[in-house]
């Protein structure tokens, strides 16, 4: 996309949030957010094919992201520690977006709706991932579970990186990934 | 329910998924399914609230059975073993429902909006789950993520189990809960 492009997207996906954490998400229409943006509903259509597109629209770049880094992955990482590379190399792109997701997520969480295209869309990166490690040679089953441990202990992470200001998400993702570890390690626990 | 109900319930599930499988999923109503059942239609609305629901309300007796399983779970146990019992534990649920559960899963597969729906569902159990292990004193962030581990050992142990009809049910369930430490286990794996 042309730089002057992206910006007006940025720009769309911006006032949209503003208008839904201000109204609410169901009585804000695309020509409230394309007026708000200063454009026309016809940009507005451009960008994305709904109001409910500008929240999830980035999910594709995301996961483009995601396999670049998977397929980086030196050779002789297993899946699990593939898996745990490839998501701290995502970070600069989740700490990029962290001003957009954080009420991207407030919004979603209120609506079941939104709730349900959000696990659609995260199945969707649980997908990319799994399809990712079997070109690396992973069996499709173990890819399977380990894609979707690492999508657990992601949510974690993510989750305990928006609590907290000043943390570093790589070092929520490390923590996470660990407490999966723990937590199903043989030995008792308690 | 008594136990003539109970039997008119089970009869329009087997109707309904029945006439899906036939005829696909969307052109099939609920005075079809009634018809089918030998029943009328008021009969079909007071046990399901649309045909949709046909398919997804047995997971609250499920619900209720694993945190009855989790609630009997030795006090010793960490939360991953927990888990690992209660599921075995709601293996005889699994394997009474096993003649619904394997049509009823191909009919979600090819419906985008069953699929969400599903998810959903799923959700509501992993909520249950993680409810009752923070009952439990497990804190919230590791039940939460033992759930989710949980389910995904669970999803991978029910999908072996259907494709190979002389295997038991529990000992997919422990290899899948094997497979999950071994492959987050810190050891590399190549």
């Amino acid at each position: 996309m042309p730089r002057d492009a992206e910006k007006v997207r940025r720009r769309l996906q911006e006032a949209a949030l503003h208008l839904f954490e201000e109204r609410g998400y169901e009585p804000v229409t695309a020509a409230h957010i394309a007026a708000a943006a200063g454009v026309t509903q016809r940009t507005f259509f451009r960008h994305f094919s709904d109001k409910r597109e500008v929240l999830f629209s980035g999910e594709d770049v995301f996961i483009a992201a995601l396999r670049e880094a998977l397929s980086s992955a030196p050779s002789d990482f297993g899946p699990w520690e593939t898996l745990r590379h490839a998501l701290r190399e995502a970070e600069p792109t989740f700490v990029a977006n962290r001003a957009f997701s954080m009420p991207r997520q407030r919004i979603i969480a209120t609506h079941p709706a939104l709730q349900e295209r959000a696990q659609t869309k995260m199945r969707d990166v649980a997908t990319a991932l799994v399809s990712s490690l079997v070109e690396r040679g992973v069996p499709e089953r173990s890819a399977s579970l380990a894609a979707q441990m690492a999508m657990a202990a992601m949510h974690q992470a993510v989750s305990a990186w928006f609590e907290s200001d000043k943390s570093h998400l790589g070092d929520h993702i490390d923590q996470a990934f660990q407490e999966v570890s723990a937590l199903s390690s043989p030995a008792p626990r308690k």
